[in-house]
Formats: C-alpha cells, sequence, structure tokens
C-alpha cells in the first residue's frame, strides 16, 4: 500500500508537468475548447428531423434531378431562394454547362422463347434504338473474359452482361464499358445486369462511356432477376430473343449552376472550408439517397450555425455541385472559378454515400492534420460518429484534393446504399430522420471546429 | 452405490416389462420402422437440385399462369406429359372451368403537383377504367375508420388506402375491400398501398372483391414508395392528382384443369394421402415462391418414391389445384368431383409458403393423430425439419378440411415471403435449391409414411 501510494503521487506530479508544459507550447486541446459548442450543434441538429422534412420538401416538389431537366433547374432556384430567406451568406448560383441527355420512352420485350416484357432503364448517355426498334438474338456473357472468347458469336446480337455484383468499383465496369466492348464484337445493343445485390425487379441506371474507336451501340440496364433468367435460357439451348425500342438522345449542353452558400469567417474569410453533395440525379426515383441527402445535411449544418449565432475564424461554404452523376462539369467548373483560391481551401468534404447512420468520418491528408481531425470527431462519441479512418474523398471534391486540398466523408452505414443506387427506389422512405440528424451535426461540429480553430489544419509538405 | 445397482437393475427390468406389453399390442414405433426408408427418401431428396431445376424448367419456360391464360393450359399440359414420362400413375388432368380476367394495358401518372409516372399493378378482377383514363384528385386515408371521418371528402376522387404492412390477414382487407368502400362514398377510382413490409419501387397485385351494393370501381396497387409520397404530399396541402388507365376486362369463363397423379396403394388403394400447390398464379413475375415451387416439391417427392421403387400401402395422390389465386375454383372442384372418396383421406397436405428453409410441419387434426404426425417428423430431425405444431392447413385443401380431413402444411422460413408475394419479384433466384430439397425430402418422408403404416391416422372424434 505504500508503495502504491507513492506511485500515485509521482503520476500526478508527472501530468502537472506535462501539462503545463503543453499549456505553455500550444492552446489548450480542441476537445476542451469545443465541447460546449460541439454539444449545442449536435442538440440542435438532432432535436428535430428538420434536415428530413427539408429533404422531403426538396425530392417530393421536384422529383428526381437529371441534368439539363426543368426539375434540376426549378430545384436549384428554390434551393437558393430558401437558402436567402435563412440569411445565409453569398448565397448564389454559379453558372456550369451541362451535358443534357433525355431517356425517351423505352421498353424490352422478350419474344422467344415466350413473350414477356422487361423492365429496363437505358443507360446515361446511350443512343437510341432506330425507330421501330431492334431485335435480335441475346448473347449472354459472364465476364469480359468470356465475351473474347465468344466473340464469334457476338455478330449481330444483343449481348447481355450477367455479371453478380462484387463491389461496386469491379462490377460497374459492365455498365460503363459493357457496350464499347460488345460492339466491338459486332453487336447492336448491349444489356448489362443492374449494379446491384439485392433486387426486386428493380431496374438500375448510371452512365455508359462509349470508346470512340466503337459503334455507338444502345445500351440498357435490366433486373438481376431477367439476367439470370435469360442466363438459365441460354444454358438449356432455348435462343432467347429480344425486342429493345429506346428513345434516349443527347440534346446540346444546357444551363445548370452549383449552388453556393456561406457564413464568412470573421478573422480569414479568405480561408475557406468547403462542404456538400451534388444536387443532380439520375431521372428515376427522387434522387433522395443519392444524393438529395448529402446536400441538406451541409445545407442544414451551415443553417444550425447561423441560428445559433456561431461564426468562425474561417468561412464555411457549402456547395451543390451539379452535373455529377453524367458529366462531372460541376466539379470542374468549381475548380476552375475558383482556381486562384484552392490554395486558401483549408479542407474539402463531400457526402455521396447516402446519409445512413454516421460512424465517423475518413480523411486523406497529412498524419499532422488527420491527427486534429481525431481529436475533432472524439467530441462526436456522444452520437457514435467518432472514427477517424484514412481514405475520404469524393467525385465532386476530386479535383481540389489534386490540387493539395484535404479531402474528407462521413463514413455511414452503407449496407443498403446499392439497394436503391440509381433506381426508382431511390426515395424519402429510405432514409431515417434520426441517422439524417447524426450526419448534420457530424458535419456541423467538424466544419466549425476546422474553420475556427487557432491554427490552419496542416497540409501534407510541400501541397 | 449398492442402492444405485438395486434402482438400476429395477428401471430395467420395468422397461423390459413395458415393452414387452407395448409389443403385445402394437407395432413398433414408426422411428424403428421407417428410419431407413426416411433416409434413403431424404438421401435421394438432397443429393441434387432436381426440384430447383424442374421449377426453374416450368416457370422460365412457362411464365406466370394466371387463370384463364395460355400459359396456364401450356404449363399444365407439360407437366402431364412430364408425369406420365416419369412413370407415375393415373396422370390426369381433372377439368375446372375459372375465371378469366385479363389486365390489358395499365398506367398511372402523377399530374400535379408535379408529372411522374408511377408504377401499378392493376387489382385482380378489378374493371377497367373508360377509354381515356380517369384524371382526379388523390384523397389519402390512412383506414377504413379514416375513410368513414373524411366521407364527405372522397367523392369525385381517387382514394388511396395508404396503410402500411402489418400482418398479411389484417393489410390485405384493404386490397379486396378498399374499392367498394371507396365507391360507397363515391370515388371514382381506389389505390392501395402495396401489401409488403419491404419495397424497391415495386407493386403488388391481388384479387379485389367488389361488394354487390356498390358501384364498381377501378382498383389498382401501387408501391410503398409512392403511396408515402401521395401521402407526404397530402399533408403538406399539395393535392395531388393522378391519371389512371386501366384496360382490365373479365371475359367468359375459360377451361382449366387440376393436375393429379398418383403412386397407387398396395393394400388400400382407395384410402389417400393427398399433397399438393396451386398450380394458377398471379400474372408477373414467374410464379416460383408463389406457388409453382410448393407444387413441384410434392411432386418431386412422388418422384422420388417411384424411383426408389416404394409403394406404400394406401395411394399418394399429388394435385396441382387450380385458380388458387382468383377463384378457388380447383379447390372446389376437386371436393366435389372426389366428394364420395373424402371420407378416405386420410390426410391432406398444402404447400404454398413458398418453399424456404423447412422446420417441420403444422398439422390440424386430433391430438391422436398429431402425436402419430410428431413422430414421423422426428425421422426429420437430419435436416432440422422435425417439429410439429398446431395449425396447418391451406386454401385448396380448406374444403376437404371442413369435411374432417386432418390437413397439414410445411412450416418454412417465411421471413421474406411478402417481400416477393404476387409482384414481378417472384422469381426463380428468391428460391434456395437446398432448400427446395429439404421440403422434398420432408414432403416424402411424411406423406409416405402416413401412406404405408398400419393403421390409418386417427381423425378426431365423430368426422
Amino acid at each position: 500500500m505504500p508503495r502504491f501510494r507513492h506511485y500515485s503521487m509521482l503520476a500526478i506530479l508527472t501530468l502537472i508537468v506535462v501539462r503545463d508544459a503543453a499549456s505553455q507550447s500550444s492552446p489548450p486541446p480542441l476537445t476542451e475548447q469545443y465541447r460546449a459548442i460541439a454539444d449545442r450543434l449536435i442538440d440542435a441538429a438532432t432535436g428535430d428531423s428538420a434536415a428530413w422534412h427539408k429533404l422531403a420538401r426538396l425530392t417530393d416538389r421536384f422529383g428526381p434531378r437529371l441534368s439539363g431537366s426543368k426539375a434540376l433547374e426549378d430545384a436549384i432556384d428554390w434551393i437558393l431562394a430558401e437558402m436567402k430567406k435563412e440569411g445565409l451568406e453569398n448565397v448564389r448560383g454559379e453558372p456550369v454547362m451541362v451535358p443534357h441527355w433525355v431517356r425517351g420512352d423505352e421498353s424490352a420485350e422478350l419474344t422467344a422463347p415466350r413473350p414477356q416484357p422487361l423492365p429496363i432503364l437505358g443507360l446515361g448517355h446511350s443512343v437510341g434504338t432506330p425507330e421501330g426498334g431492334i431485335e435480335a438474338e441475346v448473347l449472354v456473357v459472364k465476364s469480359f473474359d468470356d465475351l473474347a472468347t465468344r466473340g464469334a458469336e457476338a455478330r449481330g446480337k444483343i449481348v447481355l452482361f450477367n455479371v453478380p455484383f462484387v463491389a461496386y468499383g469491379a462490377t460497374v465496369r459492365y455498365r460503363t464499358e459493357g457496350a464499347s466492348a460488345a460492339a466491338r464484337a459486332g453487336a447492336v445493343a448491349a444489356l448489362v445486369r443492374s449494379v446491384t445485390p439485392h433486387s426486386l425487379s428493380t431496374p438500375h441506371t448510371g452512365r455508359l462511356l462509349y470508346d470512340s474507336a466503337a459503334p455507338r451501340i444502345p445500351a440498357a440496364a435490366v433486373t438481376v432477376e431477367d439476367a439470370m433468367l435469360l442466363a438459365r435460357m441460354q444454358e438449356r439451348g432455348e435462343k432467347p430473343r429480344l425486342r429493345l425500342r429506346m428513345g434516349a438522345r443527347m440534346l446540346p449542353d444546357a444551363r445548370s449552376r452549383n449552388v453556393v452558400a456561406e457564413i464568412r469567417g470573421s478573422e480569414h474569410p479568405d480561408e475557406i472550408v468547403v462542404m456538400g453533395g451534388h444536387i443532380d440525379s439520375w431521372d428515376v426515383g427522387q434522387g433522395a439517397m443519392d444524393d438529395g441527402g448529402g446536400c441538406v445535411v451541409a445545407w442544414e449544418a451551415l443553417r444550425l450555425m447561423k441560428r445559433l449565432g456561431l461564426r468562425p475564424r474561417r468561412t464555411i461554404r457549402v456547395v451543390m455541385w451539379t452535373n455529377e452523376e453524367n458529366g462531372m462539369r460541376g466539379a470542374a467548373a468549381y475548380r476552375d472559378t475558383h482556381r486562384a483560391a484552392v490554395d486558401r481551401h483549408v479542407l474539402a468534404i463531400e457526402s455521396d454515400n447516402g446519409v445512413f447512420k454516421p460512424a465517423g468520418f475518413a480523411f486523406t491528408g497529412s498524419d499532422a492534420a488527420r491527427a486534429r481531425i481525431a481529436e475533432v470527431a472524439s467530441l462526436l462519441a456522444r452520437i457514435e460518429a467518432d472514427s477517424a479512418a484514412p481514405g475520404g474523398g469524393g467525385a465532386d471534391i476530386a479535383p481540389l484534393m489534386e490540387l493539395g486540398v484535404p479531402g474528407m466523408s462521413p463514413i455511414v452505414d452503407g449496407s443498403r446504399y446499392f439497394w436503391y443506387h440509381h433506381s426508382a427506389a431511390d426515395t424519402m422512405d429510405k432514409l431515417d430522420p434520426n441517422d439524417m440528424a447524426r450526419v448534420t451535426a457530424a458535419l456541423a461540429v467538424m466544419t466549425y471546429i476546422v474553420a475556427d480553430m487557432a491554427e490552419r489544419l496542416p497540409r501534407a509538405a510541400g501541397r
């Protein structure tokens, strides 16, 4: 017992010495400085379902928001007006010219061995079929390798890539590159099994990329169910045939805007913490998860600071990028418009993984910066969002990150993301008000503190 | 220790005496008599994926099989031919006249506050709309009580019953009775939220029942997503409007058949164990789960006995009833055709809960009979299907059960049943070959032993 008491005294003395040294060389820990503010932001965000209801007003009223559509521009007008009403600063739409692809009427029908309508979604940027449609035998392949092996059979056929979902990055190649691969083998059209691990007869769209060296053939997604059906028919030697009609076409580029709103910094207004999502969506469902939700949580985080009268030392800027889904023109335009200020971007955050239950943040930047981020995240333990992992980013902030801006994204429960992604099932009912409130709280706390802390978030050496 | 040895000797003597008495008054336990045969049947059923592949051949080739359709009769022709090839006995189609409802073209579109196509499925037996469709404001109600309260608002509107799935029996009332309830309040059409706990923008159909005292108005199911969307719009005072076009109509009754095949009993051929499912389905998806699977597992159970050269003392009869979904005419016809033999029906089994992982059987009959059923079920412990619970039955065997025939149904994992039920998502990929093999094994063991055991399965007193 005397030994224990002795050690204990020593430990306390040591602590005092260490702490004293720390207080001389740097300010008190972020957690001490900001705990009260973090708690106020968390309480405000989680005290009601405002984020969910705002997203419902937006997506119920305007529906899906494909680049070039009136719905997208009407939604942007409404958002800008609401932001102004809320007293946010420097609210503006920054012009961006975007691709304008339209789906038109489309249908597919099995014609042999028996007639059956097949739900499809044409792939974004696909050409249409000739007026009367295309009818041809189907060749089902399992992979690009399988197509290469069976190349001679593809001529004049509709090639279906029946590739099960493994991971998005691996499987989506068939959606993006399948049409041109099939065209090079002489196919007249291409179909892809929808990129999802779970289907209730639900097709999922997304963009294709035509290889300029291959003929442009029409391409659409079929359901997982129908891809498997056609594969079984082929295995039995039943030679399924299909009629495909697609009125898809590309119109001239259209005007759109990146939505911008700020709270200007009190000391370093030219230094910017930017956060947001993309306001465009595919043309089915409501674009609620992908990515109306990502836009609204950032917007709500800023509104809460305004409501609580919080003005950080640096500027916090919300951006809703346009045209993420089929062009990334908004991301490129933001970088170009703000090129001179890129070095004064302290941190860029994108929320585009669905506003599901958050666990923290993923961060790409220097180790020193990640240590600060981890400190801030520890203030989110109350809402179980205190992880700080490596690897954050997003399509719209990638151009900034390439120029050295640290990038970040919320870590969320992604288990159901691809069930809904790019489909008619991306609707409000898939999102939970409590989850959205927590993501809002996490973004508010993270951006406020990074924008307000005495020292700027360190960049990697030389960036 | 001496005391223990003494007791132990006593126990052995007692066992011998009891067992001796038992062997004088009754045959050895069923488990002893039939373990080897049960194991052979289980091995045969679970040794391959024959049931799954047979169902795939059936449902891939003929697709969904609504009463009155060519697909249903073609499927029946194919089944009868296959059964004959397999050497099953007394293979025949017993004539049944069935309702012939056709869906026709149908569509729904939100016209205000913004245009959006809405996936629908007209309800079975609904009338169609006038040629140009119906366009009207939507009144969303939460229940029949809510409709009663808001009755005055329903006149001239399209009434939507936005009732969340609780349990099938409770929720399906809105599908069956909603149209007439809405019509009595002056509505011009009725919509019902699809009866399912899980949706990926998937409408679910099913039969409605018109009240003869109410005007017949068109009725369709919308998706869960769209029902919730319309409810939110109404809550905000946005007065959603909808255009509904349905080409549905009822044609004169059509010829169909109950499919019958047997292995005749060696000693009591007039005593019958009947098992099966219903061969008709709704006109979307493949009718794989509901109820092609139920038909095929019974069929396969019989084929396995034939293949193994097993002929029980009593007759085992497989029946695939027609028109379960929208008329129950097959069930009534079977009862009427076999009225004189109903008392010689020892047991009736229906598999119509999906051929998912089995846990045993539910049984409705005397306690004495259930004790025997439990003995038989214990032989299914190997495949974890050895439960014997009260409460079995099914729509197609209900007319027999009303006349005193003991009824039974496999207990299966029903957790996903209503995800697929009556929708385009009722497809082969939802069923697992191992699960189907186990249900087949369970049916084969149960029916063989009940058909072969020395004493007939006891009925309830006086039945």
